[in-house]
């Protein structure tokens, strides 16, 4: 199985160092991994999704604020300008609440540590960002052990996007819990929706999931209906951007169309998700800002045109899926009903 | 508006002649029209999708058959070998019911004459071909007049694939309502799905409508349930491939998964199809055979791979949308409820 981590920081020595990458856009045809070394790149990492998954997102910022003490290490404001790099790599994409929440660990070890060195709050800053890696590996595979228990044996079991080891340090989320089923149960099968416009699903998930050795069936987005009808499916798990204190979750786009359908058919539906993408300061979905991004993600297709000059497009990127249609949230920490989740936060 | 024919018979003489159609394989970065001279290249066409969309398939059939006619004009066995075309032309794709009736049609004028010269048959059969394509512009321009009635004032039209001028000879079937509706009112507005994995919708739908002037918005087919949460549609519209006597409708793939949000948004959901789309012979959708297209109809968007190697692939090429969320089917004789559209037949 996939057991190397999507990020990862790489020491030069205990207050520098960089961090290192797998370039999720050239994926499935090509695996390279990119050394980012300024809060500036790791910015840009964010935003162009060569690193993606709210999971990972987390951590790249995490990096983000460790790179950017790198950067001021001599500089006499310090604590603002790392403060100023937070609050500039946490602007570089709204939804995924784990962005602000990594952030926020960093400067929580900044506040905790404001009277030390610069030097010294670097290599803190360093140590927390590493741990916070190491963390996310270990949440991944307790939300594996948890979820699997909702696998039947021999399901097939659909997933949306990719919330797979690549969208994580390691194992994944939704993945995750496919890939802990998978070790009590070879026979379990996945449906990949291909996840329009970026085609995470085909480019992230079926390479994860084939190279794991994995059976899994890639079909486009507007099928899942199709299949449910025909009881190809027993069970949905995805992974969540943001969720709210009601259960609301916000995901990839198409997300709440999959779980309307889910309900539909009576399938049960799973967001698997750490309790770091849980938001406790929103109440419902409809507080979840949703990032439009651009036009070209809809109208091209490996960079050539798909539609005529000169329609619209409106491109969100996520959705929420309502409590109502949500059988459960997997976490680190057990299976939540979605009424129950913000019991975590009691 | 674009008011020129889909596919046309195009006469060298009374008894003989060819198919003239735009390729639709190409649109919408190259527009083209291709002579097809024998039955065996309106197989090839059919099955390869330069002519589709159920009544536009329908003519070609009816035209496939008078080039069987022209092509066996000097043969001792003419009558069994447009028997023989006629079956060959149907079995280019099963799903849409429009091609097995045109060439019924055909296959009539051949019984009722059968005792009459080769000639005189091929010119008959010629004659009827061109009758067929007609009167399929009239048919499409009274369901247009019939379902401009369901679009409210300052609506927002979402349609799935392409049920336009080039689904059928001319005007269409669900854009014929929403072009009969903006002729009385300009300011409607239309939500287009992309419909992988063919992209009908990005490549047919938004060409035309652009092209007409009415304001298009292209979108993902995930993404119809955000707008529809959004209320930023009012109505849906679809074309049908094969419509049973109890109402349920086989469309394109993802009609299915369209409906099943409509009905969760109680967003009223229309079929909009000539006659010749329902099949009289068939009670339930169950009975509807789906095609299963080819894997890289999926695993390709103009020609470049986007998933892993290795993953498996099932492309059926439509669904059934069951009675239960059909607001109405919209024909040339009025709006039916589904339960009731039987009577038609009676």
């Amino acid at each position: 199985m996939l057991e190397e981590k999507t990020i990862e920081w790489i020491e030069i020595s205990k207050y520098n160092g960089f961090s290192r990458m797998i370039d999720q856009t050239l994926l499935p045809l090509e695996y390279k991994k990119v050394d980012i070394k300024s809060s500036k790149d790791i910015y840009n990492a964010i935003k162009t999704m060569i690193v993606r998954g709210a999971p990972a997102i987390g951590i790249a910022g995490a990096h983000g604020v460790a790179l950017g003490a790198i950067e001021n290490i001599e500089s006499e404001n310090f604590i603002d300008e790392i403060k100023n790099t937070a609050k500039y790599i946490n602007s570089s994409r709204p939804t995924a609440v784990n962005l602000n929440w990594a952030i926020n660990e960093q400067l929580k070890i900044l506040e905790e540590n404001k009277e030390k060195s610069n030097r010294e709050i670097t290599e803190l800053l360093i140590q927390n960002a590493v741990k916070l890696e190491n963390e996310d590996i270990e949440i991944n595979k307790k939300i594996g052990e948890h979820g699997s228990a909702v696998i039947p044996k021999g399901a097939t079991v659909l997933t949306h996007c990719n919330a797979g080891a690549l969208a994580t340090v390691g194992w994944g989320t939704a993945l995750g819990v496919i890939r802990s089923a998978y070790l009590k149960d070879k026979t379990i099968k996945v449906f990949a929706d291909e996840t329009r416009p970026r085609l995470q699903g085909a480019k992230l998930t079926t390479y994860e999931l084939t190279r794991d050795g994995i059976d899994t069936t890639l079909i486009s987005d507007n099928m899942s209906a199709y299949f449910m009808k025909k009881n190809m499916i027993d069970v949905v798990v995805t992974g969540a951007d943001r969720i709210a204190l009601n259960g609301d979750s916000a995901n990839k786009i198409g997300t709440y169309l999959l779980a309307i359908s889910a309900k539909y058919h009576n399938i049960p539906f799973y967001i698997c998700a750490p309790k770091s993408t849980i938001d406790p300061d929103i109440k419902s979905g409809e507080e979840i800002v949703i990032e439009l991004r651009s036009k070209e993600e809809v109208t091209t297709v490996n960079d050539k045109l798909i539609c005529a000059q000169g329609v619209n497009i409106i491109n969100p990127s996520f959705d929420v899926t309502p409590a109502e249609l949500i059988t459960g949230i997997i976490t680190e920490y057990g299976i939540f009903k979605p009424n129950e989740i913000y019991k975590l936060f009691e």
